[in-house]
């Protein structure tokens, strides 16, 4: 039995822990909200899944601190801001051999990472599967998705197709990807547009789809994520890039949906992960010498707008 | 008696209009919202000044195509989109020795007005009187201001000394100004700044103030506007220009007022002066090769913004 942390387990995590503990792994759900934690641990994690009957499904949970023992796999679901403080609470957690992977959105994970254990240990990748935190200890799930991985260290390509293999025994649709940072970079780029925008704008992506100057805003961001994308060696094309972020203006695709970091700062009032999005973008930029003034401004409206609303 | 017609009578050109006429002038009050027209000729323009009991005063008003009679002096208190339009309607007032005085906030009006008359009668400035429009043919006049004039043409300075006169013979404070341009940008950076981030972020000057980045924002848009000024002879100095605005942050100053464009936008869904702020700065930057990507950026969220809310 592979054992397996999840460190960070809100609605992905959990959604993540959920089906690898079906597939036979022996699963722990860390996470550092303790109501969460404890109802998990009284009553099972409650799954509803669209069209079934609420499952109460026992999983053990605990607080990231409490836990000592060495795992095989630890797969990270913080948000991108409690990446590091997660990484220290579970340092005992990391052995030799402990794979960590990190499907996080946005840019500069690897980095910080790199700062608790090996390249050779760390997969990175990308998922599309979707998950609903509905209460402590309470998830909903609806829809399909798929995961997308790769090793950081190129002598790690025999380990980063065992855990496809093991992410899709479990039913979570993983493949090998060759070309990972490309995948990161651009759905980076979809959210350092759409979510930004959105969030900025107070709009869904369908109302932003529909007005006059979108495109002018979306290809002065995407040129300047497409510029430092080419310092890393990734290919993000401009128009190639901005064709694939208008389809989601399509109403029937993710048009009507309000992005995440909307969520977060017009909906909750909470901080937004732009520093890992067009943030990233502003600070690369300016240490590698490319001119990233519009990712600098829309990270510097989105910190002002954090701080008004918390403020509220 | 100095035939004087006041082109756009919202609250300032009201204000304007009606002390001119108290001082001796023959005042007409132009202005296309029919209401208000009609409520200033059946029963006065009604004026509350704080402090002091209502008055009715009888002073003619109409449709800017409604008169005919060449006019001394036009004042025009449009808003600035509009300055073209009326222009146009009241070319017939514009005989050849007539003045026209522009002290809209905002840059580029010299431009649209030269596309009317010769430059010799083109005066321009600033004001910081303000007004209150409470309903049709009713203003709300409280504290006092001053207005800032100068000629366009360098041989007209001794017609810009007799509007000065003029003006300030009607308790406007009025002062002859060496060099206008330079308050006209100064201004205008102010509510490039101000106006249009309180607008983006919906906030009020003294909230914006307290935020930590607000000086960086302050920076990346005055250093634009500071270069595109010094392509117009206008030395802009960053530095004190945005301990000029830090002022302003001041609960006790401006502080707790939201700026005109957080009125239009934010509160009354209606298109805003930003092409004449940091729209202006983009666009000449764009066509003088100096980068105003912050400018741009702004002025497109600004519009994308508009384009949401009028949808609503």
């Amino acid at each position: 039995m592979t054992k397996i942390a999840i460190a960070g387990s809100g609605a992905m995590g959990s959604r993540f822990g959920y089906m690898l503990q079906a597939a036979g792994n022996d699963v722990v759900l860390l996470d550092n909200w303790v109501e969460h934690v404890q109802a998990i641990n009284t009553k099972g994690l409650t799954v509803a899944i669209a069209g079934q009957d609420v499952q109460h499904v026992q999983i053990p949970a605990a607080l990231p601190t409490a836990i000592k023992d060495v795992q095989d796999v630890i797969i990270i679901f913080t948000k991108s801001m409690q990446l590091g403080a997660m990484l220290q609470s579970i340092k005992p957690l990391i052995g030799e051999k402990t794979k960590v992977v990190c499907l996080l959105n946005g840019l500069g994970h690897p980095e910080t990472i790199e700062r608790y254990l090996p390249k050779h240990n760390i997969f990175v990748g990308i998922t599309l599967w979707t998950a609903g935190l509905t209460g402590p200890g309470e998830i909903s799930l609806s829809g399909s998705g798929s995961v997308e991985l790769q090793n950081v260290a190129p002598e790690a390509k025999g380990a980063a197709e065992e855990l496809v293999a093991m992410l899709s025994a479990a039913g979570l649709h993983a493949t090998y990807s060759a070309d990972v940072l490309f995948s990161i970079w651009r759905k980076a780029c979809v959210n350092g547009t759409l979510n930004s925008l959105c969030a900025l704008l107070d709009c869904n992506i369908a109302q932003l789809g529909r007005t006059s100057q979108v495109n002018s805003l979306l290809a002065s961001i995407v040129a300047e994520f497409s510029a430092v994308a080419a310092t890393e060696a990734v290919d993000l094309d401009v128009p190639t890039t901005i064709a694939h972020i208008d389809q989601l203006f399509d109403p029937t695709q993710a048009g009507e949906h309000y992005p995440s970091m909307h969520q977060d700062l017009i909906q909750h009032h909470r901080l937004t992960e732009i520093d890992y999005l067009n943030g990233y973008v502003a600070r690369k930029g300016q240490e590698r010498g490319i001119p990233t003034p519009v990712n600098q401004l829309i990270t510097q409206l989105v910190h002002t707008k954090e701080a008004l609303v918390i403020e509220k």
